[in-house]
C-alpha cells in the first residue's frame, strides 16, 4: 500500500473542460457544415423555395443541436454526483467523447440521405452510443465511493437509469420502422429530446 | 419534499465554460471562411484591389465579431447575478447558443448577398434571436430567487430590460428598410453595437 | 533579488484550460474530415460496401482519437503534481500542443496512404514527437521543486518514465518495420494505446 | 452613487476562459489548412520533394504556432497582475481577439505568396495589431486601480513596454525590407519570437 499522503486527487473539472470544450466544438460544427441556401429572383417565394430546399439540413441541425444540448445536460448532471476521476472514469469518458464528436458525422449524412433506412440507422446508432457510453460512466461512477462527492439517493439512481435508457430504446423502435415508414423514423428523433424538455423527478433536486 | 441535504449546487460554472467555448468557435469561424483577397500584378494599386474585392466578407467579420463580442459580455453580465442553474436555465441557454451558432452561417449568407434585402433579413433575424433568448435566460433566471447568488437591483433590471431590447428593435428597424434602402440596413447593423459601447448606467456597478 | 511578495503565483490552470481546448478541437477536427460513405444501391450490402471502402479513414479516427485521449490523460496527471509554471514550463507546453495539433493532419496522411511507409514514418513520428514534448514537460517539471504541489514518489517518475517512453519505443518498431510489412506496422498502432488501458503501477496513486 | 454592495466583483476569469478557447481553435485551425503533401514513387526522394513542396505552408505553420503561444503567454502574464474587468476592458480584449483570430487568416496568404511584399505586410500589421491590442489592454489594465490583484512593480512595467513594442519595431522593419529583399523579412518573421524566448528580467518573478 502506499502512504495516504501520496493519494492523487483526480478531481473531476480537467475531464469536465474537455467535454465543455468538445461540445463546443461539435455544436459548433455541425452549422459549419450546412449550406447556404440558394435565392432565385429577389423574391419571397425564391427565399423561401430556398429555405425549402435546405430544410433537411436545418431540420437535422436543429434535432441535432437540441440533442446534444440534451446530452451535455445528462454529462453535466453526471458530475453533480461525481467529483473525481481514476483511469477507467476517464477512459470511459474518452469513450464517450468519442461517439459525441461523431454527432456531427452523422448527422451530414442523415442530411444527405434523410429518408433512407441506412441514414437512419447510422444516426439512430450513433446517438445509442452517445447514451449507453455515458450510462456506462454513470454506472462505473456510481459503484466506485471514492470517487463520490455526496450520497447518491436511490431515487436519483432510478430515475437516472430511466432518462438514460429511454433514448436508447426510442432509437431502437426508430430503426425498426425506418424499414418501412421513414418518415416516422425522423418524427421519432424529432419527439425523443421533446421527452427530456418535460418535467421530470430529478427536477426536485435542483434550485 | 426531498431532504435539504439531497439538493444539488448545480452552480452555473460549467453552462459558463461551454458558453465560452461556443463563442470561441464561432468567432473564429467566420475567419476560416474568409476567401483569400487575389492580388494581381504585384503592385500598391493590385492589393488595395484585392482588398476591395473581398470588402463585404471583411466587413461582415468585422461586424459580426464585434456584435458576438458584446453579445458575449452581456451573457457573461447575466452571470454575474445569477450562480445556479436549474434544467429550465440550461435549456434557455442551450437555445442561446443554438443561435449564436448560426451566426457565422447568416454572416456567410450576408457576405454572398450583402444587399440583399432577405440576407439582410436572415442577418437581422438571427441577432435578434439571439438577443431575445438571452432576455428569456436573464428573465427566468431573475424571476426565480434560487438561482440567485446576490440582489438585482431594481435600476439594473430596468437598464438591462433596455439594453437586451435595443438590437431587436434596431435589427427591425433595418429590416423594414431594406426593402427600400438596402444600404442603410447595412448602416444600422453597424450602428447598433457601437451604441452597446457608449457608457451606459450600469457601469457604475463595475469595478 | 526581487521582494518576495512581488513574486508571482503562475498557477498552471491556464495552461491546462489551453491544452484541453487544443486537445477538444484536435479530437473533433478528426472528424470534419472524415468523408461520407457512398451508399450504391438501398440496400444491407450497399451501406457494407460504403463504410468498407471508408474504412481507412474510420480506422484511423478510432486510433487517433483514443491515442489523442490517452495523451490527453498523460498531460492531464502532470499537472496532478505540478500546480505553477515559468516561462521555460509553458514554452515547452506550446511544443507539446504543436505536435498534437498536427496529429489530425498526419491521421489524414496515413488516412490517405494508409500501407505505404512513408505515412506510417510521418504518423510514427508525429505522435513519438507529442510523447518525447510531454516527457520533456514531466522531466523539466520534476526538477523545478518551485513548481510542484506535492512531492513526486520516486516509484511515480520511475514508472512515468515507462509509460511516457513505451510508445516512442513502440513506434519506432513499426517505423522499422513498415518497409517490409506495413500490414504490422498499422497492428503496432492499434496494440500501442491498448498497452496504456491496461492496469499499472499509478493506479494505485489515484481514487 | 450605488452602495457598496451592489458593486459587481467582475473577475477576469471568464474574460480569459474565452481568450483560452480563441487561442486553441486560432492555433489548430492552422492546421486544418495545411495541405497534404503530394508523394510520387515510393521513394524517400518523393517523401522528400513532397515535404519541400508544402515547406512554405509548413513554415508559416511553424512561425505562426509559436508566435501565438507567446501570444497567449504575454496575454496570460496580464491577467497574472489584472484580476477584475470592466466593459473597456473586455472590449479591449474582444478587440485583441479579433486580430488573434486572423492569424490564420493572413498566414494562409503568407504561405500561398510567400515572397510577395503584400503578403508579407498583412502578416506583418496582423502580428503588430496583435501585440498594440494587447499593450493598449495593459496600459488601461494598469491605469485602472480597481482591476488590479497585485501592486505592479515599476520594473515590470518598464519591461512589460519594452517585450510589447519589441515586435511591431521588428515587423515594421520587417515591412519596409520586404520591398527590396522579401527573404530578409521572413528571416525576421523567424526571429523575433525566438527573442522571446531567451530568459528576460521578468523571468525573477516568475517561480
Amino acid at each position: 500500500m502506499i502512504p495516504e499522503n501520496d493519494k492523487l486527487p483526480m478531481l473531476s473539472g480537467r475531464l469536465e473542460a474537455l467535454g465543455d470544450g468538445i461540445f463546443s466544438v461539435a455544436m459548433t460544427v455541425l452549422v459549419i457544415e450546412l449550406k447556404l441556401p440558394v435565392v432565385e429572383g429577389n423574391s419571397l417565394r425564391g427565399l423561401l423555395h430556398g429555405l425549402y430546399e435546405t430544410r433537411q439540413e436545418l431540420f437535422c441541425y436543429f434535432i441535432s443541436f437540441i440533442v446534444l444540448g440534451i446530452m451535455w445536460f445528462g454529462h453535466r448532471m453526471v458530475f453533480e454526483y461525481i467529483s473525481r476521476t481514476n483511469r477507467y472514469f476517464i477512459f470511459l469518458g474518452v469513450l464517450f467523447y468519442m461517439v459525441v464528436c461523431l454527432v456531427p458525422f452523422s448527422t451530414r449524412f442523415l442530411a444527405v440521405n434523410t429518408f433512407d433506412w441506412y441514414a437512419i440507422l447510422m444516426y439512430g446508432l450513433n446517438l445509442s452510443c452517445c447514451n449507453l457510453t455515458l450510462y456506462a460512466q454513470w454506472q462505473y461512477g456510481i459503484h466506485r465511493p471514492t470517487l463520490h462527492s455526496r450520497i447518491i439517493p436511490t431515487a436519483v439512481k432510478k430515475e437516472a437509469k430511466i432518462l438514460f435508457l429511454v433514448s436508447p430504446v426510442m432509437y431502437s423502435i426508430a430503426l425498426a420502422v425506418s424499414f418501412f415508414i421513414p418518415l416516422l423514423s425522423i418524427g421519432i428523433f424529432f419527439i425523443t429530446p421533446i421527452l427530456y424538455l418535460l418535467p421530470n423527478k430529478l427536477d426536485r433536486y435542483l434550485p
